[in-house]
């Protein structure tokens, strides 16, 4: 899942399968804790005591709380890239961060987790520091690149510029989860991105049929 | 400063002026030590080392990490209060929003606290969950009247609903500040805030000449 994982044996053992369901299982766990916790104060103990445990079988999956972190990041780019197959740049990519925004009010502890993550990781010091910079990189890369296609497609506003349209969408999306956080009956984050972005488009944004 | 402290006598004692220096310049400290470690995981130790006192003497101004929380925070209201004594909402209070973002880019230790503290907040255990549930209240309640008053003025763009918008714009300077402190040089807080800002009015945002 990372770069630094060992090579797989071309034909799996037989506990392969339940190796991969704990793996799966314990990093489940670790969103939880870590997002409650905060990934500085969080302790492998507590992952391990949440997850049905010991500290040492933990440790066997993720020899340190930096490898842990690193899975947890590696594992949600992999769903992203997994929802977003379809993603080409345009019209339907903006709609899917709808979507994305409609699948979050499902997933409080990963919300918050990112929220926090994203937040300590403006300390250059943080582990997560180079991999947040590079993350929001590409979140506005691919959004100036959909605003383009859309302006290209006459579909924008006039006045309308991608580059720093994107910079506004990303911090709107990233905002609203806060604002949702602490009061999730007040803040309809799905509706409030599709306003703003049919704000700025000539066409309605079509709901995708694809599922999130 | 909060509910919480003691009555001040009437006259005040030889060393107040120093012991109020003393306090103020710990809270400073306490800034750039929460922001740069998070809430959860700072210590009184830490604060006390980086503020050249010992630990018995930190408490001696605070006597728990939440009488400390509680005083940054207090602190900061006091602060935007002061700079706010002309608010009256309306235009000059939207421009000012800009002028706050123009200041946050000078105290960076300042935003990255409050992006962690109200991320790590979204958890409903947290000693700040009510403090920035206020704050957010807050927050909305003010923009949505500045957006009325401008909206009954004729000033808002067909289309714009006050109560939507406040929410939009405080997601989108919580945002902001968070991808600043990861990209300083990319994300020009002030200008993208007022770009937005005048994309929903039917005048240009007013230059306040009163120094922030």
């Amino acid at each position: 899942m990372t770069d630094q994982s060992p090579p797989r044996p071309a034909v799996r053992p037989r506990g392969y399968a339940k190796g991969a369901a704990r793996r799966a299982q314990l990093l489940a766990v670790a969103v939880e804790v870590l997002g409650r916790v905060g990934y500085r104060s969080a302790t492998m103990l507590q992952v391990a005591e949440a997850g049905g445990i010991s500290r040492a079988g933990l440790l066997h999956h993720f020899p340190t709380k930096e490898s842990l972190l690193e899975a947890v990041l590696a594992d949600r780019d992999e769903a992203d890239r997994r929802r977003s197959t379809a993603g080409k740049p345009g019209l339907a990519a903006l709609a899917g961060l709808v979507e994305v925004m409609a699948r979050n009010t499902t997933i409080p502890a990963v919300v918050n987790l990112f929220a926090v993550l994203s937040a300590e990781a403006g300390d250059p010091g943080h582990p997560a520091h180079a991999y947040f910079v590079a993350r929001y990189a590409r979140s506005r890369a691919g959004l100036e690149q959909s605003l383009t296609v859309v302006a290209d497609q006459g579909l924008l506003r006039p006045g309308a510029e991608p580059a720093a349209l994107a910079v506004e969408l990303v911090a709107l999306m990233d905002g609203l989860q806060v604002q949702w956080l602490l009061a999730p009956e007040l803040v309809d984050m799905p509706g409030l991105l599709r306003a703003r972005l049919e704000s700025l488009l000539t066409v309605p944004l079509p709901s995708r049929t694809t599922t999130v």
